[in-house]
């Protein structure tokens, strides 16, 4: 597959996007990462911004190629447009680099100053089939504990990430994405507790999602058993 | 004054700031605009990104060169990047570019595609020396209900970042801010109300600050009348 020439005016120059694909499967969480070409470095899938194309689009397109999926919450959550962050950097692009066998006009270009904006997804890993595309050899979808070292500051991106989607949970109840239509409180809470990373009190949990007025209990769950079924709740359409 | 030469290779090409500047006094808030030289047209203050300047580091710059203000509240809070962020304004750019006798160089430069990073500050406006630069020729603190039209998707910008700083308030205490050391529980809620623009249930409001354990009670406030003097809270350090 022909290598696209990054010099040649079809995309802005300094402006990358980066996205933290969160991944979220029974009580697990993990983000996806990329194994660049014949090397060991890993980073967050990311691309740059064509000189037609919407930023927010761009995002878009990166997480419609990496992982299939279009209609899904991704949301901006900070630019980072340190000089250091390249700085740093340059052996991993000469690394990174030589091992694509870029030309030096690519390699001039692609590691020259980037400013890059970070948007995150939230998907059920098990839905996704990655595409690894043209520049990486493998992905892992990480443990976020467990991540290791990133290409850049990719690392400090995922961390910038976390903690806006440990807020968004509240704020803008991004964890209910992550549910099916009809869900119990304990599977919220699962939800909550998994992204939070650490274990919350039901009953405080319970009066607190109840005293949001967004959700609905519509019928008593079936049970074959003795013990006491739970409610099923549904999200208030707003 | 010379003007700079913006397509002098100094400043990253399709990349800028722009600084919304609140400004809170009496229960008033304001947003600081600026009108360009010899137009109509009034914009937010922004600027562009040194080739070897931070991006947190540009905003800093305008605010200090705009306002005189360094040790101030200021946060990032979304990048725009919309094509037609620009592309609906070519005519303003030729207005703007016009009467400003700019070279066709410059011109071409600065109505060229930009992506700009929004960043919102919160100062007391009655603090504040404004300096308009060799842009403006006049500035105004101009009510948040009455600020109308302005430069480009700058009308956007503030409506985006005022929803930021109402967000700010719980999740931030950016309000606090704009209290001296010691407050009374009514200059919070003043605060609050006025950034809000709605009011706000005295025994609610005092309940949920409280809640938060932020707030250490201090003293009791002097007072020479009758009425009972309400309590000095200040902000626990953390």
């Amino acid at each position: 597959m022909a290598l696209n020439n990054y010099a040649s005016g079809e995309w802005m120059p300094g402006i990358s996007v980066d996205c933290v694909i969160f991944g979220f499967h029974e009580n697990q969480l993990k983000v996806l990462t990329l194994r660049f070409n014949h090397t060991d470095i890993w980073s967050l899938p990311g691309g740059f911004v064509g000189v037609h194309e919407d930023l927010d689009a761009a995002a878009k397109r990166v997480l419609l190629e990496r992982t299939g999926l279009s209609d899904i919450y991704l949301e901006q959550f900070h630019t980072f447009g340190c000089l250091k962050r390249i700085q740093q950097a340059k052996k991993q692009h000469k690394e990174v680099g030589d091992k694509m066998g870029r030309t030096q006009d690519d390699f001039d270009w692609i590691s020259g100053r980037f400013i890059t904006t970070g948007y995150f997804a939230l998907v059920d890993f098990e839905k996704v089939n990655v595409n690894v595309g043209n520049l990486s050899d493998a992905y892992a979808w990480k443990d976020i504990q467990e991540v290791g070292e990133l290409f850049l500051d990719h690392a400090e991106i995922l961390q910038f990430a976390l903690e806006q989607l440990r807020l968004s949970l509240d704020m803008k109840l991004v964890a209910f994405n992550l549910l099916t239509d009809t869900f119990t409180m304990s599977d919220v809470q699962s939800v909550y507790e998994t992204i939070l990373g650490k274990s919350l009190v039901r009953t405080n949990f319970q009066r607190k999602m109840l005293s949001l007025d967004i959700l609905e209990r519509i019928e008593k769950k079936y049970s074959g058993g003795a013990h006491k079924a739970p409610y099923l709740y549904r999200l208030i359409k707003k």
